[in-house]
Parts: C-alpha cells; structure tokens; sequence
C-alpha cells in the first residue's frame, strides 16, 4: 500500500495544482431542475431532497475531476439531510475515488480508544462482524481534532496507514475567533497551536514517504497571515490542508507561507467552486448554466492557487 | 420550551439517581441470539449485522429504562456499521425519548459557521428544504469540542437553546493521556481547560434554568482526581457530564467532587451496564441470561452512584 502522502504528491502533479474542491452541498443553492427531477421520481419528501442532493454532487465531480486532485466532502452537510444522508455522503466518496480524486473526509472526529477505533472502521477499509463485511467510506484521509491528546489521534493514524490513507489534524483552524484557544500564550513559551503542531510532527515520524512528507497532515487556515510562516517552520514534513480562501478571505501571501519549495500544501475553496454559480462571482450564470459557472471556478481556483505556489 | 438544566434536574429526580447509561454497542459482546433472529430475517448481511444491533440496543432501553434518567448513545458505534449506521442511532434516540429518557448524542462535534449549523440541523428539530421537513435526531443535548472556539460552540448552543435541548462541552476528558494538550501551564497563570471551563460559563449565562443550572454544561472525567473540584469551582453553574466510572477506573471521590449539593452531575457507565454479561462483573450470567446481568448493573450502578452523590 502507499504512502498516503506520496500519493496525494503523485495526485496534485497528475492535475498540475495543489488544490481541494469542498463538497459541502447548502440545500438553498442547488439548481431546481435537481428537484424537480427527484421529485418526480421520490415525490416531494425527504427521500426527494437527498436524491436531489447526491445527484447535484454527483455531477459536480464530473465536471471538477480535469482540474482538481482532491475533493474534501464535509459531513455535517450530508447529516444535515437525516438518517440516510450518511449514504449519500459514502456515494459522493465513492465516486470520487472512481474520478481518481484523492477523498478527504472532512469529519472533524475526535473520541479515544474503542470509539476512535468504530470511527475509523467507519473511514477507512473494511470492518468485519460475524464474517460479514461491513463497508465504510473507504476515504483517503481524515480531519481529526486533537484536543483529547494522542488518545484521541493515534487510534486514527495508525489505522490509517494500515490502509495507505492519511489524516489532517486540525491546528489553526481558519475561522475568526480561532485564536481564542489555539493561539494561548504557554507558560513555557509559545501558544497551544504550536505545541500540537510539534506533536502532529511527532505523529507523522514513522509515515514520511519518499518526498519527505508525512501522512500526518495539519489544517492550517489561509486567514491567519502570523501562523502559516510558524506552523511550517514546526511541521516541515506535513502536508497542510488549508481551508478559507475565498469566501473566507485567505490572502495570497499567507496560502503562500504553507508551501515549502513549491510543494506540500492543498488549498481548499468550497462554496467558491460547487456553488459558483448560487453564491460566488460567477452569480452571473445563472442557475441554468451551473455547469459552466462550476467549471470556470475550477479553472480559474487551479490556476490562481497554480501561480501562488510556484511564485 | 422548558430550560434544559430543569428537564434534566427533574428526570434525575424522578428516577432517583444521577446516571447516564451509554449506549455504546460493540458488535462483538452481542448475544448470538439477536444474530440469530436478524439473520433469519435480512440474510447474513450488513443488513442483518444492524438489524441485530439495534434490536439489541432496543431491548437494552426497555430493561434499564426504570433505573436511569439519561442514556448516551455514542455516535461512533453506529457508524462503525457502515452507511445506514446512522439511521440505527437516530431510532434508538427516538425510543429513548419515547420511553422519557433524556437523550444526550455522543458525537463530540465541532465544526463553526453554516457548517455548525448543519451539524446542529442534524441533532435537534427539524429543517425544511423545498418546504419538506427533515427530520434530525431530536437529541436532548449533545457533546461538542471546543478547540475551535466560541465559532464552534455557539452555534451548537444557540440551536440547542431553541428546542430546550443543552449541550455538554469537552472540558477535562476521562482519557490517560487527556492532560497533554488539556493541562497544559498558560503564560496567565491556569491551564488550558481552566480558560475552557471559564467560557463554558459564559456560553452558559444565557441559559440558567430555576434550579440554579445552565443548558451550557461540561465533560469532566472521573479519573482526575486534580481536576474536578477545580472545574467545578470554575464552573459553578454548569451540569458536569462525567465519563470514565467503571471500566476506565474512576473514584468516588472524584465523583463526589463534581457534584454541588449533591446535584449538577450525572455518571455515566457504558459497557458496565449494556454490555454486563460480556465484559463487566457480571459475565458469569452468560448470554442467555443478558437481560438479567444489564438490569442488575444498572440497578448496582444506580445505588453507588446514588451513595456517592447523596454522601
């Protein structure tokens, strides 16, 4: 099996750009004719609206796979829809993984030993049960929080690697307010972000791959201009995830100081890509011509996310 | 729509003692007999694994029903079983609920903004689409991770304060390791979850229910010997959802230090009770005679903790 971060290297150099489609369907922006095509099929109930859903993602992927070597389906969305939503997220990575996209399951878990274990069957291989297999998302890799400790990650990392995936703890986050813990100033010296930066170094020790990156990445927000420089100083083998550019305000010269020699980091872009056409600068288009607002977003995030690395 | 602290307060009153049952079903301590009948009904399937799961964790409801005013169904189990998991969970919620148990989702989420608020979409009422309601797990509260801060927070609490539901914040978790990120020496003086519990009471001042308690309470570990009075002093308002008695090794005067006049917390036991014949005290009653090992632990887990919150 390989090297989860050696094969998220080969996968960016395949597309030509470090960059992540979020999957993060909003209900509200999802064309008519997707409901009125399940509808049709599902009647006008909650088993129509998943359908609708999972098809409008479902097609998403068909158009974003030239351009993007990551997907990052986030599954709050997908609960959102009620019980059954959990299948269609499994559907959207499992497409992915036909695509040749590289799945991030964006979960966010965080629990510690037999429960971190269910989680993780529930990600990654198989899991068996009186010899009957039970099925899991099969993703690539994991969003982890790591407030409860080791406990709470290594129950993830190795079952991981078992399988060639990969899991991205979650460092500084890009939201606002997320100084309000991670960037508390320690007795002796530097903030909370900094000693779970060099943990998560520690974690990917025994997982470097063959260009130096491990299969211990870290989320680190493109938001926070003081961070990117200093989480990459501590973390110099882990693949940085890095959501909030866009819509959230990410800067150029901060995506910028997550890379090391051109290489190392995804950035992500959610709503500016799956929902171009509803709520990004491609409003223009028209719910009509989605498809065209999705695909220009994706060329035009591939090539500005293209320049900043390399630049 | 009643305060969460006082539905919690008066189910505690009424059942007579402050515990938590988990439901936390492990696929392997499951009597052959509900395979037996699942098989028979869905194949020997997937379908049939959760068939028995969840007719095992029904059963478990009605037995313990009479002696526990709180259950705490554990995400992560279900979903362990693969897509469809997640159904199994929201049906033992709702039978939780039917049978007038309060019914707290493990599922220890933190994510911030829409994402939140589809997370929370998820657990408490229910969201319209296209005018079509979808329906959640109608949880009574629900665990949160705070690492994100008050943006992942929040919007959990504000969502729960709507349908008088609560939410139970991470503060000092029952694990071995959960001191290294969560003890750490501030530069302020305290730690790490001194400042957590210090905005625990904040978050929670909007939702002070009459008997003194707020909607906003707290994970707080029965391992810790150090760490309960201390949270407890910081948080004096808060209900202390505490982990870790039974298999994990917690003390009685731990316990006892989470309690404020003898109410405020509730204990919480996951395989001691539904799991007693296949890995608690109890395991000479063997399989055939589960029902009868469930209903004694939960009865001896009632009358210690009852002791011990009383004493």
């Amino acid at each position: 099996m390989d090297n989860f971060a050696d094969r998220l290297h080969q996968a960016v150099s395949a597309r030509g750009a470090p960059v992540c489609a979020g999957i993060d369907p909003r209900a509200d922006w999802i064309p008519d004719e997707f409901y009125d095509r399940a509808f049709s099929q599902h009647g006008r109930s909650p088993a129509g609206v998943r359908a609708a859903v999972r098809e409008f993602c479902l097609q998403v992927l068909e158009v974003i796979a030239p351009f993007v070597p990551v997907i990052k389906p986030q599954a709050a969305f997908f609960e959102a829809l009620g019980p059954g939503g959990w299948d269609d997220f499994a559907a959207v990575c499992a497409r992915g993984r036909e695509l040749g996209l590289i799945v991030i399951a964006d979960v966010k878990r965080g629990d510690i030993g037999s429960t971190a274990e269910a989680y993780a069957a529930s990600l990654f291989g198989s899991s068996r049960v009186k010899d009957i297999a039970l099925s899991s998302c099969r993703a690539d890799a994991v969003t982890v929080n790591p407030y409860l400790g080791a406990d709470g990650v290594e129950p993830f990392v190795l079952r991981a690697r078992e399988h060639g995936a990969g899991v991205f703890v979650l460092a500084r986050t890009s939201n606002p307010g997320s100084a309000q813990f991670q960037e508390l100033a320690l007795a002796k010296g530097g903030t909370l972000v900094d000693e779970v930066a060099a943990r998560i170094h520690e974690w990917g020790s025994g997982g470097v791959g063959r260009y130096g990156f491990s299969d211990v990445g870290a989320v680190v927000g493109a938001t926070h201009a003081d961070a990117a420089a200093r989480m990459r100083a501590i973390m110099p083998n882990a693949w940085f995830l890095v959501p909030g550019w866009g819509a959230q305000g990410g800067a150029a010269e901060t995506v910028r100081a997550c890379f090391k020699g051109g290489t190392g980091a995804i950035v992500n872009s959610s709503r500016g890509v799956m929902h171009a056409y509803a709520a990004g600068p491609l409003k223009d288009h028209g719910p009509a011509r989605w498809r065209e607002a999705v695909e220009k977003a994706a060329r035009q995030f591939h090539a500005e996310i293209k320049a900043i690395a390399g630049g």
